[in-house]
């Protein structure tokens, strides 16, 4: 049998590595099976916090992280439409990405499209979903709301911004920590300022794009509008320097689920609304991500690539996302 | 100068009663001013909780209640336009509408519409800004929505019913506590159910309208779609028979405000919203109310009135409402 390279983990946790295993090939079952051969796979920072053992829907270890990859069609099962083996593809999925081979159900998987190359392809999805689903399908954004994105200088800030601008959202502010950072932002198209410039403006959201959590969201909320929502969309403030810190941990956990739950008396006094989205656990629902993959829906951001290692260095992959080194995506090659 | 009668409440509790006292009339001084002659004055349940002193926004005592009125313009300020001195209007206001006559900014003034009576237009204002507030300004719902009301039964429940209907939302499920008003439910053009057959029924909402409060919350909560949001809009379950329940508040205070306060996280495994409405907040937002008081938007929804008092004998009309006993809107007459 065929054998292909999965990288594994086998005890979440501060000093947790990697470790790359040989293993049986993946083969079409099902009707509407997909076969990949990988050529990059996606990181994204939830490995990060499943890697540090802070996500709660880690699975039982020895597992395969991994949420996103592209590569060419191996194989396809008799009812998988619009596909041909050798098609150049990109594909989501629920665990499992970082392998040099993966199934997934053809809902699952869409052909590069023309402006992106391979390699963006392997950070599309997840970026792509999160964005799309915070904005159109929790916040359901309008036109003329005034949309603050708190991750702005990242692979999630550039596509939000641009997937507002191109729905027709025009009043876009980005903030980032680095000075450095603002140009950056501006190229992708929003007004750039840093969050300590935003805390002092006197001007609210209509909507907030929170990435941070823990207790940035409390104060967040304090910016929103009248009638504004936010959308919680992360919790990179739980990791410091690639490590868990007891103490942040401690902190920003008592900050969000003790001291910073949201009280119903109080979003009806300032008529807000708070949502969460865990674009992961959206990857059960074929119907609703279908939408989105699709016309007229569907607009393919060439997301930033940050840097990409050979899948034998996943551990300083991982490092650099996980240290806030990385500015774009962060991916694997296994050509 | 000219005396008027207004209804005021000196202090606020389980066995607090309303008195009725003279008072100077209003004069017009600003040029937006439009002063009304009321003749119907509209009850609502936050005045019931304001009575028992369980809204935390209650004006010191004495204090005059009341959200909303209808009558004829008495004197208009140099700068209102489309409004005439004896048209018959109904408004809307922060306090004060217990009283036969009220001086309102011309944005809370609105013509009777031609398919309601003067008595409707004292039961108009407040039911349709929250509908209209909750639906589509927090809730932002969309034709294909699931729409569950938890007040299907009352006047609130017959504006969002009939408001969704004339904006495309076909799937509404209405709940009430008792078999008797499924019928009336169904007529309003609605699926009625009871609260204990959504319990059971193996459907979610993707919108759900939470009156109750406390406790219920949660348990809504559950029953959301995947991208589903509740919009939370009172807290009728704090009062019982008229009365504060020592034990019920203190429950369901603790189910809200303790036990059920929304965790981000769990918002995020399950892809949710929350939001909270207090129309009456919204009350120093005159664009967004124009707004929705103004073509193309407005849809003059004809309120079921229950019962109609002569003003002295608010006490009265104040159990009845405050017992559960009205199907519909309670008013007080001046005439």
């Amino acid at each position: 049998m065929t054998k292909i390279k999965k990288i594994t983990l086998s005890r979440p946790g501060n000093s947790a590595k990697f470790t790359i295993i040989d293993t049986d090939a993946p083969c079409v079952t099902n009707p509407d099976d997909v076969l990949i051969a990988v050529h990059y796979s996606g990181l994204n920072f939830a490995d990060v916090m499943m890697r540090l053992n802070l996500y709660p829907e880690t699975p039982k270890a020895p597992f395969t992280p991994g949420y996103e990859v592209s590569g060419k069609v191996l194989a396809l099962g008799s009812a998988v439409e619009g596909l041909e083996v050798g098609d150049e593809v990109m594909g989501g999925c629920y665990f499992g990405g970082y392998s040099s081979q993966v199934k997934l159900s053809s809902w699952q998987v869409k052909k590069i499209p023309e402006n992106l190359t391979l390699e963006q392809g392997a950070g599309f999805m997840v970026s792509y979903l999160s964005a799309a689903f915070g904005l159109f399908e929790l916040a359901r954004v309008r036109e003329d709301d005034h949309v603050v994105i708190d991750c702005g200088s990242g692979a999630l800030g550039a596509i939000l911004i641009k997937l507002l601008r191109h729905n027709g959202v025009a009043k876009i502010t980005a903030l980032t920590r680095s000075q450095e950072k603002l140009e950056a932002i501006e190229n992708f198209g929003a007004r750039a300022l840093t969050h300590e410039q935003w805390q002092m403006a006197d001007e609210r959201a209509d909507l907030f794009i929170n990435s941070r959590g823990g207790r940035s969201i409390k104060s967040d909320m304090k910016k929103l509008s009248p009638l504004g929502r936010i959308v919680c969309i992360g919790a990179s403030n739980m990791v410091h320097q690639n490590k868990v810190s007891l103490f942040k941990i401690v902190r920003e956990f008592i900050g969000m689920e003790l001291l910073g739950r949201p009280s119903v008396m109080g979003l009806m006094n300032s008529n807000n609304g708070v949502f969460g989205l865990n674009v992961l656990k959206l990857f059960d629902e074929p119907e609703r991500i279908k939408r989105l993959l699709a016309e007229p829906f569907f607009y393919p951001v060439a997301p930033k690539i940050d840097s990409v290692f050979p899948f034998d260095q996943v551990n300083q992959a991982h490092e650099k996302l996980g240290m806030g080194r990385s500015s774009g995506k962060v991916l694997l090659s296994w050509k």
